[in-house]
């Protein structure tokens, strides 16, 4: 693992790091925040999942995250969103390929090789930073948004043993159910829908996966809702299995960092509170 | 006056706008965040002058100031740092030039018609912002960052009937000791180092302007501290001159939005007590 850069912040360190991965054969960089803490001290680890075009660098820098988890001692961590580099295949559209890896393993070609970003985020990161950072990995939580809210659902609903907390910003909330996840899953999966299952947070509740509680904050002028993002639709699934969400729509909110950043002190906290010690 | 975007966020809303400047002759950009109050209601106001190669857009998005201006009821504007445009001229450095209007009237050619921020902040865009938001011009406090700090200390201490309440990160504190400000003050205003003064924030000071009160803060990390932003001169300048000053020194901060984000929430809170009706 290789230090791009350290900047000091709201009472914290936030850096940027690089390595290379043996999941998606490529480089992978990802920043992590982490707040001043007593020497030997683990903190709590909460894991941020970005959206359709972006890297790690959208959030930290646009994010507001940091004055919350230095009150808290919660270390954040963004991850990119696909693998990178002139050998990735990519896609011409922004919502497939590069910036759009959707945190499946991709079983078909030329995707599979590279778009393992389920594996990369359950399995190689966590394990790269329990090696390098202060983490409690006995203590962390996931967040994101859009797709990435896809992603914290999903990784979320299959590893309750890993995350004690989940919520999300303006999810995706059932690719089998909008033209985003059509498209995506229909590329990195094939057509055969019962695959696309364990990457569906609605399927995945309806398959009987559970989790203790749910926050999801969503911009009711979010010009993605109605088309892509269906929000109804978790809300439909929480109750019917008795999962105890509280979804939060938010009039005149839109799709953007001006919104997630209005909440993330809210979800920081959220977390906080589930991951004490 | 074009809306550009408009955002709500943090119980506001973020704009960006443009207008045909009068004052520099091309079109000019800007941001105003305006806090959800009762209708009728006027705001006190808080300007944030940028630094060296930033637009509206960095602090719009970096700055991390929402929050708090929510909290405390205040507008937060922040306008361009030169004009732009095909046939404005430039230099190929990044400290002169566009991005680089470094707060003066230029009055050498090439920049004498166009490179006019001091009117354009002193006078133009208070015009049009009063004309256009709920704004309390009786309440406005001004702060900046770096080039920008330089640009809210001479402006504040031309202005005292003006602004209530001035601030600064990382300010330039005197372009008259440093390479930055000599390359600037040359190109725009001519050898004549006697024409800097009124550009000059411990110039100023030291020919007798006073402010009630200065909150700076500067990081110790920073790599530009030693060579061209001598926050120590300004130190000695006010000490001399009695202004009760609070200058902090932030142990490994550095010159970065990591930086400034960091202690924006105290600067809204220094304006804001000293901006109450």
């Amino acid at each position: 693992m290789e230090q791009v850069s350290t900047n000091r912040s709201h009472g914290g360190t936030q850096g940027v790091y690089t390595h290379q991965s043996a999941t998606t054969g490529t480089p992978m960089t990802f920043s992590v925040f982490v707040p001043d803490h007593e020497p030997g001290q683990r903190l709590p680890v909460l894991w941020y999942l970005s959206g359709l075009t972006c890297t790690h660098a959208n959030v930290t820098e646009k994010g507001e995250y940091r004055a919350a988890c230095a009150r808290a001692g919660v270390i954040f961590i963004a991850p990119d969103t696909s693998p990178r580099g002139d050998d990735v295949p990519d896609d011409a559209a922004y919502d497939f390929g590069k910036g759009a890896g959707f945190y499946v393993d991709a079983t078909q070609e030329p995707w599979s090789a590279q778009f393992r970003m389920r594996s990369y985020i359950e399995q190689e990161l966590p394990a790269l930073v329990a090696q390098h950072f202060p983490v409690d990995m006995d203590r962390q939580g996931i967040t994101g948004h859009s797709m990435g809210g896809h992603g914290a659902l999903t990784i979320g609903l299959r590893n309750p043993d890993r995350f004690r907390s989940v919520s999300a910003f303006s999810p995706i909330v059932s690719p089998l159910n909008c033209p985003w996840g059509n498209k995506a899953l229909t590329g990195y999966l094939g057509p055969d829908k019962a695959a696309w299952r364990e990457y569906d947070a609605c399927a995945l509740i309806e398959d009987g996966a559970r989790l203790p509680a749910l926050l999801v904050d969503q911009g009711e002028a979010d010009n993605f809702l109605h088309e892509q993002l269906k929000t109804g639709l978790l809300v439909m699934a929480c109750r019917k299995a008795g999962i105890p969400a509280t979804i939060r729509m938010h009039p005149g909110y839109d799709h953007s960092y001006y919104f997630i950043s209005s909440f993330m002190a809210d979800h920081v906290a959220w977390h906080a509170e589930r991951l004490k010690a």
